[in-house]
């Protein structure tokens, strides 16, 4: 077995120590003489699974009891109906900020409900960083405030959340969550697709504050009801059970790798490594505004379109795959989750230097 | 290891050669050096998967190419909301056959979006079998006629899909979707969660006939809109790819039983070993009526709470598990799906007799 560096943007790598456990498990979990996969979701063995994923996640971000977590499907553009569903309330208003694809398809999405509007875009700037916010033109009358916290096409990150009050602060925070220390705190609902950092597909997970709970608009969709999904643990229907355990898994690596607050620090090295490069080079061209820069996914252009090619067909030869941009940027993009490890990193970094060298002189 | 014969209604046993295969893939598909679950769904190899797995289900069922297969998330019960959010756009009325638990949720559900009325019930006699259907009470005008196919919890199943004329029949076939015949072309919409006789729970596969699509309300979110998804090849955003892997590996499974056509006749075996002991003894009490008997789930008593206590726990005892019935209805349930062996039949069946042996003489 020859294991690639995987630099996916969602679904990516994943710690190989939990895969291991996953193939040894998968056809007798702990001598139970069967799969995670074929346990019913109502059976004991299984929901001590399901709330130690819980309990796991509630440690790692330091999760209040306040705080509801939810273990749903339908990834977060399901989550982009489900806000203004469940939130759009009170002034039936909610103020968007407009950073990337993911936060715009959000808005559209959000529009169908209500009266959603962009209270910030950085959209005419093809998205290079996050737009200046100014919180005199916040609405206060809003029912929530949206941001996404890491823009996974573009590459760029809050680098500070807005202030908003009253007003709930809602964050996408699909390729980023578990990747960097947040104050849950500051915020009504947290969610995030599983498939970037968390574990598989399949699994979105849901961190919203209890007295948010409870308002849904009456033609919310069941499984898209927050409050009823509360009250029954998440299991008002069959939850997606193998991801569940999956992500369990994964995050009782990252407890091992101390956590979140270790992993930062991982993170930041290893972003810097690929930012340094970028920075001292007149070959390559970082994508994202240097305020903005994220620490998940780096994004960046050689001088043609040609070469970023070659770059991606080169590295693929080397063991590191997927680092093509995605189709509406072009570029290279490398998505350097919390699984990946600083060897991938530095093996990257390695051959960006020698990929500059061997092609500068023809540019 | 030691494997157990699950009798779980859902998630279930499947196919031990499918999940071999899993297991020894887990950490490297096929020499691409990662998992399945690591692969991005925009990848040519994944999309292999996935185009490889509808395929084998086009195949054991038969399916048209005027029919979109989908694979979504958000399982049946998503899928309550999302039939009235797609197909009441007509006459905005729908009639339902009440026949269980599950169809009188997809009622409740359906009312939140038109006009949907129970055509027949049988909720009043505790579900015991499917209700009479009076062709001269459908509405012609229904945008729909929907049925659940087999009921789950009480252990019953249409022996004759209605006849609705020009109104498109609507199946939730999530227990015996691909355990017997079925004629995809008398329907407009078939749809199951897999996670009883497909795959892992977490996804839910759509078979609709493509001129239903086009016609979505404009408040149904955009993962629930099946035109949008059949557009999209199921990928508007990342589907559960994985659970898709694995459905695929237990089709194929199924192919080699001689498919659809081949498990139909092994299913058919299997629920007459139980059937002819319920119907032989004086002991046992067939749950469901005998005209409207699933030969997916079995359902019956022993003469008291104590005794079917008694039968779940000394069954267990014996590594045939999950044996309880519902909740609701209390009880006994076998539940016997396509990737239970007829071995597993044969035992539970040797384990009545002898229980009944032993038990009789006390009552």
């Amino acid at each position: 077995m020859n294991r690639v560096y995987n630099f996916a943007a969602g679904p990516s790598t994943m710690p190989q120590e939990a895969l291991e456990i996953a193939a040894r498990e998968m056809l007798d979990f702990h001598g139970s003489g069967m799969s995670v996969m074929e346990m019913s979701h109502r059976s004991k063995l299984y929901q001590e699974i399901f709330d130690d994923t819980e309990a796991v996640l509630r440690g790692l971000m330091h999760i209040p009891d306040r705080y509801a977590v939810l273990f749903l499907q339908g990834g977060a553009t399901g989550q982009f109906a489900a806000i203004p569903m469940n939130l759009m309330n009170g002034s039936g208003a909610a103020d968007y900020v407009d950073s990337g694809n993911f936060a715009h398809g959000a808005l559209v999405e959000a529009k169908k409900y209500g009266d959603a509007r962009a209270v910030a875009s950085s959209r005419e700037a093809d998205y290079a960083g996050i737009p200046a916010l100014d919180p005199a033109a916040f609405n206060p009358d809003a029912d929530y405030f949206y941001i996404c916290a890491n823009n996974t096409i573009y590459g760029t990150r809050y680098a500070a959340f807005p202030e908003t009050g009253k007003v709930p602060l809602v964050a996408d925070m699909s390729s980023n969550i578990l990747s960097e220390v947040v104050d849950v705190n500051r915020f009504g609902v947290i969610y995030a697709g599983a498939q970037k950092n968390v574990g598989p597909a399949g699994l979105t997970i849901v961190i919203v504050r209890r007295d948010l709970l409870g308002h849904a608009r009456p033609t919310t969709p069941k499984i898209f009801d927050w409050s009823i999904q509360a009250e029954k643990g998440s299991m008002l229907n069959t939850p997606p059970t193998y991801a569940i355990y999956m992500a369990g898994l994964c995050m009782k690596w990252l407890k091992a790798q101390g956590g979140v607050e270790g992993i930062e620090r991982v993170n930041i090295e290893k972003a810097n490594l690929l930012y340094d490069i970028l920075d001292d080079s007149a070959f390559y061209r970082p994508r994202a505004e240097k305020a903005s820069r994220s620490r998940m996914n780096v994004t960046f252009t050689t001088p043609s379109p040609e070469l970023d090619a070659a770059f991606v067909k080169e590295a693929e030869a080397q063991g590191m795959v997927s680092l093509k941009g995605h189709r509406i940027t072009g570029g290279i993009r490398a998505s350097i989750y919390n699984a990946m490890p600083v060897e991938g990193v530095r093996k990257l970094a390695a051959f960006m230097k020698q990929f500059e060298v061997d092609h500068r002189a023809g540019v």
